[in-house]
């Protein structure tokens, strides 16, 4: 019967499934295996010590004390895959298992040596979708610090004066680059690191993917996503708050409610077994309504047309979605409830709430409020 | 004769061989072909219009116009690789060079359909080592940024002050952490982000991977390596100073003089043509002459047992290496210079100055001053 082996060759630093396998920070690619359920990883003598100390693995093995066997058995250059078949052979295995986005450069070396090697599609690690009470705690850290420097943001536009259509404080326009950086400097002095953090001012939050330049306008929703890691736990938070500073539009204000309305649906859905296409759908259902319509209009697409959540972790998305196919929610999944309505002609709402998944239902992370108006 | 085109499927985020493609900050995967000379990407329905107006390219195609045009030839769920078969076999394409860290998920399946994909060893675009001088402009300005940072940092170890062996601030204690965050929160100042900021006290410096962590020491080399890049233009810039708040030993001036003295070997070797193995093997030469041997002593290695530069750009380890092996250095390059030497006796010392190679020698990006004592 073939044996076979889990392998990553990667960065636990730019590959989230390393650092799951590992809980070891390393910004180098190194190699981990797992063989009989046993977690092994094989260090450059400078990590060598720090790995043995920190990775959360059942043996750390020497680079240069296998290559030094190859040499000696007559391998001129060593390299990373002799390394790693020289230690599958050690062990019988004839099989590799690898994620998704494997390197090919390595993956057609181990092939030539003779192993059969499969991507696995993820998630690499079933378990890695739910989470620990440790985990949750990291994550509900992480979210705290999005809450606090949301906060300041927040505050500044609520003692913002209006002049014209624009904003202003202590004497400076606020822009959505100036409020960007002022959360991005909170999150830093909160051990977390903001990237392509949404300040997306009036119809520019029409475009989801829009992260947002120029002035912040008055009586105009600007929509608030950010989503951090923490530099130290490495785990994700994500929320997302929609404010008008001044006089919302009516038809603002009602898309804003059913945004709440849509929001409702999804914590009445999530919980243990329940399908995340049923909780998408049931949201949409509702949107239209109250007589908001999702499709193409004049060339873009308008209403609510992107999923209702996602999981987050160690990447900021990960299984399960709740969107549009089939994805069974469990208990200890954490997700984004995220509904949201971008209407060209009146402004953009996304409200984002992250929750774990429990037997009956859901716990909501996030404590931040939630007022249209500032 | 068999027609090329160049593949890759990453997020420009992530991948810096992306970025230099198409120049086009996108956060999720999605397609790059250059076939012909002529560069396309294949976006997502919201990103098309952005990469209409961003992106450095000869061609956006909608990756949904493809898909509509294979749903209708029959193809139930096209992917991501049946969109790239589709526009390959438009163009008569049936080879496929992708770099060596392309997913082997994908890999498999164009090779499946036909296609013959082979994995290019970096540099996989050979013209990114050789700077442009807008390139050069954008890492001296990362640079700049990296060294009004620095500043700060050393201010603030300048004006402290010295009790028994720990330093103090206004009433605070100085620590490895404390001024990483400082570093970490002038760089987002200045719109870039630093990661992995080494800020190591002492003897934790003698491994040169090590980030250093708890109180800085008085009359003990601090070592401060910084190497952000910019969030706009996403280029790094690399540079390291040993500072001792106090005095420094005898012995740590003389390893400071050496590592000053190694350093100008390597300035007054890069040059068009050189080689930087030959550098490399000067500047070893020169320290065990000055009585600095490098080896392994008491189980861990001492002396210089790092390499003496490497390439930076988009990546902030990028070819060429000045180090063991023979490689050489070109017009236009931009390598750092950072030789060093580690003795846990005495302390740590390196000194990273960042450069760009001429035809006659070479021109030094950093301004930042050299001096021990503070």
């Amino acid at each position: 019967m073939p044996k076979a082996a889990k392998v990553i060759i990667a960065s636990s630093e730019s590959d989230s499934n390393m650092l799951y396998a590992t809980r070891f920070f390393v910004p180098d690619p190194f190699l981990f295996l797992e063989i009989d359920g046993r977690k092994k990883v094989v260090m450059s003598d400078l990590e060598v010590d720090r790995a043995r100390s920190q990775a959360r693995v059942d043996e750390v093995i020497a680079y240069s004390r296998v290559t030094d066997a190859l040499r000696a058995a007559g391998v001129k250059h060593p390299g990373m895959t002799d390394v790693l078949a020289h230690l599958l052979r050690e062990h019988g295995v004839d099989e590799v298992e690898v994620p998704g986005n494997f390197p090919v450069q390595y993956a057609d070396k181990i092939r030539e040596k003779g192993f059969r090697l499969q991507p696995k599609p993820e998630p690499f690690f079933a378990e890695r979708a739910v989470k620990t009470e440790a985990e949750i705690e990291e994550i509900t850290h992480t979210q705290r610090s999005t809450e606090e420097a949301v906060a300041e943001a927040v505050e500044v536009l609520r003692r913002s004066e209006i002049r014209g259509d624009h904003l202003y404080h202590e004497g400076t326009q606020l822009t959505a680059e100036g409020i960007r950086k002022l959360i991005h400097l909170e999150l830093i002095k909160r051990d977390c690191l903001g990237a392509h953090t949404i300040v997306a001012p009036g119809l520019q939050g029409c475009d989801p993917h829009q992260t947002g330049t120029g002035p912040l306008l008055a009586h105009q929703s600007i929509i608030l996503d950010v989503f951090p890691h923490s530099t130290k736990s490495h785990y994700y938070a994500d929320m997302t708050r929609t404010v008008v500073r001044g006089r919302a539009s009516d038809r603002l204000k009602k898309m804003y409610d059913a945004v709440l309305e849509g929001q409702e649906i999804g914590f009445s859905m999530i919980r243990d077994g329940a399908d995340g296409g049923e909780i998408h759908r049931a949201i949409l259902k509702r949107f239209e309504e109250l007589g908001f319509q999702t499709g193409e209009k004049d060339g873009r697409m308008q209403g609510f047309f992107h999923g209702t959540g996602h999981g987050l972790g160690l990447d900021v998305h990960e299984p399960p979605r709740i969107g549009g196919v089939k994805d069974i929610l469990r208990t200890g999944h954490v997700v984004t409830n995220e509904p949201g309505l971008y209407y060209p002609d009146a402004g953009a709402v996304r409200l984002e709430d992250l929750v774990v998944v429990t037997d009956t239902g859901c716990r909501n992370l996030t404590r931040f409020p939630k007022q249209l108006e500032l």
